[in-house]
């Protein structure tokens, strides 16, 4: 077996064999294939395809480059959410602890931001004192004491993912759903996870703008998780604008505690309600507390303040405030007709909620405050947006991404606008 | 402008700008653009191809790499050859000569051979004391000399082409018509020749297995060769049998010679006039010496002399005969209705004549002497090939190609056999 083989293979639409993926995966994990050979390979396949077979044995092969988490050993059944990134997607804070007050366990490994979508970790670092790194025992006691965990997947986890990831992020790679779809879901198996629901982003701030590539990624994945054995079911939701009203990382934290108070905007409630549910039920649980009560009786903050507090951080400090603010109005009299979410995204990144490089650091207050959602009157100079940053220079540079074409437009009033429905599809 | 945006342009199917080329070329020789992202657009341009101008782009792009050679001061036109390489394709050594005999000054650069063609400088290498390697000053007195010079390119000719040659090499990514044809005619438009003289081969032997994509080869190549103000001419070649009676780099050497001295096989002799009157034309000699009377008169061989000598070599030296000799024999009665080209060049490779990796040695007396060309009527048990090798531990291997089904075809007497035309077409 070597590596020009399999090059050529793909390259020639021939499908690979089981034999030519495992040693591919093996070989590049122990730096047998090099890097070169592997973005070829990984081009090739953006271009010719692989089908659910090869998928399947592909994402398999990297769950083995590394260890497989098991937590057979909780009283509980175990579900996990995974989105494909969003902005303004803080749902995972409040869904995990929301279910485990309901009755799965939630074992969420999560990661970091990169580009205009935000990642979870980064939003509950602004919490004083959270961390993120935890051993797997510790991992196991907050899983027991708060019934659900967030913290950073350990290096052991699908290290040929890990490998793979970084060098399709620089060399035009990414955007293969089989590549997408087998790196997504190597992490969620081996994490051990009985039950899997995904949020597949649909919309100008998602990976997938449209909703048949939404829909062949969600299909794809559905597969790979059924034949690994993990009950997995797909919702495919809105990103053409952001969720709810905040996009930064303590703007989301505090908005998410809101929901978890049983207040928050109506389109983070119904998305964190119909997710827990699904959870709920590909997990097994049935005739438990329902999610809607478990936000209005306080046992989901309940379950949220021990989650937070078995991690180190404080639930009742003060969540970090940029140092500047900078609000953004409209333009005319009007219908707000849209607020595109990528613009958002890219305006919150630009100003220090993101990270252009995985090195970089993120300021915990810096973001995007929204007071009016499409569909809103508006009145002109009526503040519209207020953009948060420690560093005031970086406004210019927000300001010209909300400066876009279609990033905030006005109708005149009565201007025919329908409202996008949150929840698009499902796939099970 | 950056990796990635080049990448994903071609990965998309958009047209590169010049603006692209220049870019990715020149960052790329100097080490900013990463071997792991040339290689997927390698890929990409494998699968998405190129256009004209892309492709003369590319190739100015890669001759801007490096140095363009000058041989305006020379008193006579210049006038090269390249073949794309084949069995038995000696025809460089006889043909360099022969041109500079006849009015026409031959500045030919050259590879080594990798896989199983072979590589006219590790021909050359056969005869004792000739040197590959010279400077700029050697070479132009050895042309002023001779009127002919053989050498091995320099290392600032079209770097990026070396460099991106070898990346090629192992990550599939050799056989793109767009990066074939680059690759070629960057390093035959650097050398500075006036005229050029493409051979393209086509048949088992060759890189071009059928007619459709040597041609296709070929007007993309002399239309590189125009573009750059070279006078281009391709002959297309058939490559189905080996040329001449030997594949193998002294053997060769002794029926180069043979030609030279007004004998040798009919294959070879046609080819090289062929060739030689193309070149003449290319160069605008007209009303020298004809090719056939330089062959016959000594005036060719008196050519050769000088150049072999003036590269250190000794024209009169014995040349270096393997240890070890294997006879092969006809199996059955009958004609003789194929001897494949493919097979025989890998049974000399494996022999010891050509090498797997480009460090690796060759041997100067290993190969393989054929005493039946197709449409020859044979007997069984009589010789067809001698195979030659100093490490007999080879022979089983090198037999091993030849006992492939279609490697040697002996049909009935009477069998329907006709010869394939040695020139199946010219392009200019």
């Amino acid at each position: 077996m070597d590596a020009i083989s399999v090059i050529r293979a793909k390259r020639d639409r021939a499908e690979l064999t089981d034999a030519q993926i495992d040693w591919v995966i093996d070989a590049y994990t122990r730096g047998e294939v090099a890097d070169e050979q592997m973005s070829a390979l990984a081009m090739a396949i953006l271009l010719n395809g692989m089908n659910l077979r090869e998928i399947s044995r592909w994402t398999d092969a990297m769950i083995r480059s590394g260890v497989r988490m098991d937590f057979s050993s909780l009283p509980l059944p175990t579900s996990d959410k995974h989105s494909t990134g969003g902005v303004g997607d803080k749902i995972t804070l409040p869904l995990a602890p929301l279910v485990a007050a309901c009755g799965a366990a939630v074992p969420q490994l999560s990661g970091r931001g990169l580009g205009h979508t935000g990642g979870t970790l980064d939003k509950l670092e602004s919490i004083p004192g959270w961390r993120a790194l935890l051993s797997n025992d510790e991992m196991m006691d907050v899983l027991r004491d708060a019934g659900a965990v967030i913290c950073a997947a350990g290096d052991g986890l699908a290290p040929a993912d890990k490998k793979l990831y970084a060098l399709r992020d620089v060399t035009g790679t990414v955007e293969a759903i089989p590549l997408i779809a087998s790196s997504i879901m190597s992490k969620k198996i081996a994490e051990g996870t009985g039950a899997l629901v995904l949020d597949v982003k649909v919309g100008s701030g998602a990976f997938m703008k449209n909703l048949a590539d939404a829909q062949e990624l969600a299909r794809t994945m559905v597969g790979l998780g059924k034949n690994a054995g993990v009950n997995t079911v797909a919702l495919l939701t809105d990103m053409s604008t952001p969720l709810g009203l905040t996009a930064g990382n303590a703007l989301e934290v505090r908005e998410s505690v809101e929901v978890l108070a049983g207040g928050g905007p109506a389109d983070v409630v119904e998305l964190t309600i119909a997710l827990a549910r699904e959870m709920l039920a590909a997990a097994g649980v049935t005739g438990g507390k329902d999610p809607e009560t478990a936000l209005r009786d306080g046992s989901a903050m309940d379950h949220w303040r021990r989650m937070i507090a078995a991690q180190g951080g404080d639930p009742d400090a003060a969540l970090p405030v940029a140092r500047e603010q900078h609000v953004f109005t409209a333009p005319a009299d009007g219908v707000l007709t849209g607020l595109d979410a990528y613009a958002v995204g890219v305006a919150a990144w630009r100003l220090g909620a993101g990270r252009a490089r995985k090195e970089d650091p993120v300021q915990a207050g810096a973001g995007v405050e929204i007071h009016a959602k499409p569909g809103a009157v508006v009145t002109a100079g009526q503040p519209l947006l207020t953009l948060h940053t420690d560093t005031p220079e970086r406004f210019a540079y927000a300001l010209e991404a909300l400066s876009a074409p279609d990033a905030v437009t006005i109708g005149a009033e009565g201007a025919d606008w329908k409202p996008t429905p949150l929840i698009l599809d499902r796939i099970a």
